[in-house]
């Protein structure tokens, strides 16, 4: 067997992407799924609510895919053309699809205050020859068309509506349509290491990776994941042999290596909370919180996450971390000794039996010579031992609270 | 004066987009920036590090566009393979760049555990033909080349290193090259309306827009934003007549507009609290952080947030928030009374002017029948009035939190 791999691009259509006001995250989601359901993305493309441009795009797109995904662009407002540009494309014309106003009804009859107006009335409005598939966590249908062999599919950009969609109809209807090979990944994520340096250190394991897996670095946060792909008709030999060399990479970068797998540092921690029976609290100062969302975001977290404070002003540290007056005006609140005595306070406080503290300059401001923007300490704790260190981070705001956010996660997962 | 709009596509490369590992938050931004100094993005083409199809987006972008953009696949590893494209593109070799390397140096000399490696002066070899934009927070040099009058920039793929590019060389550089028009943009945001709801609403306003100015609808997390774009020489005028719509739309929407420029909530919020000499606390349950995370996203936040209790346990209410525990009993933890004694627990407890307290089911488990997942009690509370509410939002956890935490601010707006 020798299974042609199936091209996928996707058309994100809208405005507001183009001007920045909101950020594509529907098509990350997206060409996630579709790699792991075997399909391969091979271009995504963001374009105006227009139709020219519109036409154009899905033209190219033919002519290099099996397949083209639109998100966005049929909304019930004027400034979606999507489905009236869909129509020229396919010579046909709108119609009214009475299981499309039928979804609409049962939809807003639990949502007392949504009414049926002529705006939603119109969703019900549909190309004529297409098939029509129902959306029922929205308004607007989902659209699908067969050209020469291809398909073409017209999806809201509504997030939870697009990944509705795709999950219980898209991916299937096109596996029915399409044989597809297996794509494999396999991430194995880093710390430690810039990327040239930890490129430089793997350089001979990756000369002699066989050829048909490939090798790519992608840093964030003080983390480098290096993902290994490949594709194959023979998904256990695939498996096999990545799994060999993943095996020879360990051997290489030892406990560098923090997670064999592709999932949020949260959710493997999530996990090994779980698996433990342990409890966790937080005590944030500079990470404001994000600490405590990243780990309340993994569904099931309230079996280990007690709960956090976040302890921005110098009084409620004292007051409610128990962290010592005389330490904070001797070592100031970002020290060692401050951030250690604020992850035991909050494990006492919260009766956890893990804890984790942040105490640092996020900046723009709030810097000295000594103490510059980006200077972070964090300690992690447990009834038996606890680490705490020291990082220098940089200039940026953002990236100072993501980047301590990521390093309190490693050193929890070290703990763990 | 006619000035011709500068068309400007944006082409990022690399695999980790299409196969779902990261998310393009570069674009987005680059979108805001581009437009906000007149240019015009047409399109973002996402494509893999394979050499035919980077070189087939660039041609088709050129016979579109006046600008072409870069991002990625300039790190020091092999996968990333633009500089080796555009070189072939433009018929020339890379050479050997003093500057760059010098920069190289500079930059290591402040970061004691990087050292320069055989990669990392390879990122010194440089186009011949181009002229290269020294990248003084990263190794990789931006390279800018002219073709026909249009204009091909390669930049870093990591955020911080694209943003200081674009900011302090890329946009002065196009100013100097092109002249630009007018783009305006302004945005009213709406609580409280479904988009076609508020279509329905703004139906007679939106007809009698003029011709020039363009509506978009923008929901959000239960936030709907509404902008207005207009391209115009003159850009008073374009304001002057924007305005007046806007004043225009301010008599029909009322109350319901909760802002008139497109800035996150916590930022308009933190505005508020800095004005009035406000300090801020929150309680969190089902949010569990992320009201406090987004407050402590805005610079300068520490001149007002003093701090949260994240309660997602009930014996965290109690002990801490002084939340009746007869009353966590005999209503829930999910219910008016408690959000509203959280929401004053925390206000005295961290001596706060206002507070905000969330409780509620995020799912996906957790549930009943009376309590549905989704369910969600919010108040928020000044010395003198509080306001408390209940939510109702839907199924999906990440949706819930977001919705919750976008309500919250909602409140908090209102009550300032």
């Amino acid at each position: 067997m020798n299974t042609k791999v199936i091209q996928v691009e996707i058309i994100t259509i809208g405005d507001e992407i183009l001007i920045g006001q909101i950020v594509d995250t529907n098509s990350a989601w997206m060409a996630g799924v579709l790699n792991h359901a075997g399909f391969e993305l091979a271009q995504i493309t963001s374009v105006h609510d227009r139709k020219d441009h519109i036409l154009e795009s899905l033209e190219l797109a033919l002519n290099r895919a099996d397949i083209v995904l639109f998100t966005g662009g049929i909304g019930p407002t004027n400034d979606d053309i999507t489905k009236q540009t869909l129509c020229e494309y396919f010579e046909t014309q709108l119609v009214f699809n009475e299981s499309v106003l039928k979804n609409i009804e049962t939809l807003f009859s639990t949502r007392p205050y949504f009414i049926i107006n002529d705006l939603t009335r119109a969703q019900a409005m549909v190309p004529e020859n297409c098939t029509v598939i129902q959306n029922i966590v929205g308004t607007a249908p989902i659209t699908w068309f067969e050209k020469n062999g291809k398909i073409i599919v017209s999806m809201p950009g509504v997030p939870y509506e697009m990944k509705h969609a795709m999950t219980t109809e898209i991916i299937s209807r096109l596996h029915d349509y399409f044989r597809t090979p297996s794509i494999l990944h396999k991430t194995v994520q880093v710390y430690g290491f810039g990327e040239s340096a930890l490129a430089i250190k793997i350089a001979d394991w990756e000369n002699q990776l066989p050829e048909h897996i490939h090798l790519a670095y992608l840093p964030n946060s003080g983390i480098v994941k290096l993902r290994l792909s490949g594709i194959s008709d023979n998904l256990l030999e695939l498996e096999f042999v990545m799994n060999q060399q993943i095996d020879l990479l360990s051997a290489i970068l030892g406990d560098a290596i923090i997670a064999f797998e592709d999932k949020p540092l949260e959710e493997l921690i999530g996990y090994l909370l779980s698996v433990k029976g342990y409890s966790i609290s937080t005590a944030e100062s500079c990470t404001g919180g994000n600490i405590a969302h990243l780990l309340t975001s993994v569904a099931g977290a309230s079996n280990y996450f007690k709960g956090s404070v976040v302890a921005y002003a110098n009084d409620v540290k004292t007051n409610l971390l128990a962290v010592s007056f005389d330490d904070i005006q001797k070592f100031g609140a970002v020290s060692q000794t401050v951030v250690e005595q604020m992850a035991n306070g909050v494990r006492k406080l919260l009766k956890t039996d893990i804890a984790v503290a942040t105490s640092g300059i996020a900046g723009p401001t709030g810097g000295t010579s000594e103490k510059p923007v980006g200077l972070v300490w964090i300690s992690v704790c447990s009834t038996q031992r606890s680490i705490t260190r020291e990082f220098r981070f940089g200039a940026l705001r953002d990236q100072n609270i993501n980047r301590a956010t990521q390093a309190a996660l490693v050193m929890l997962k070290e703990l763990l």
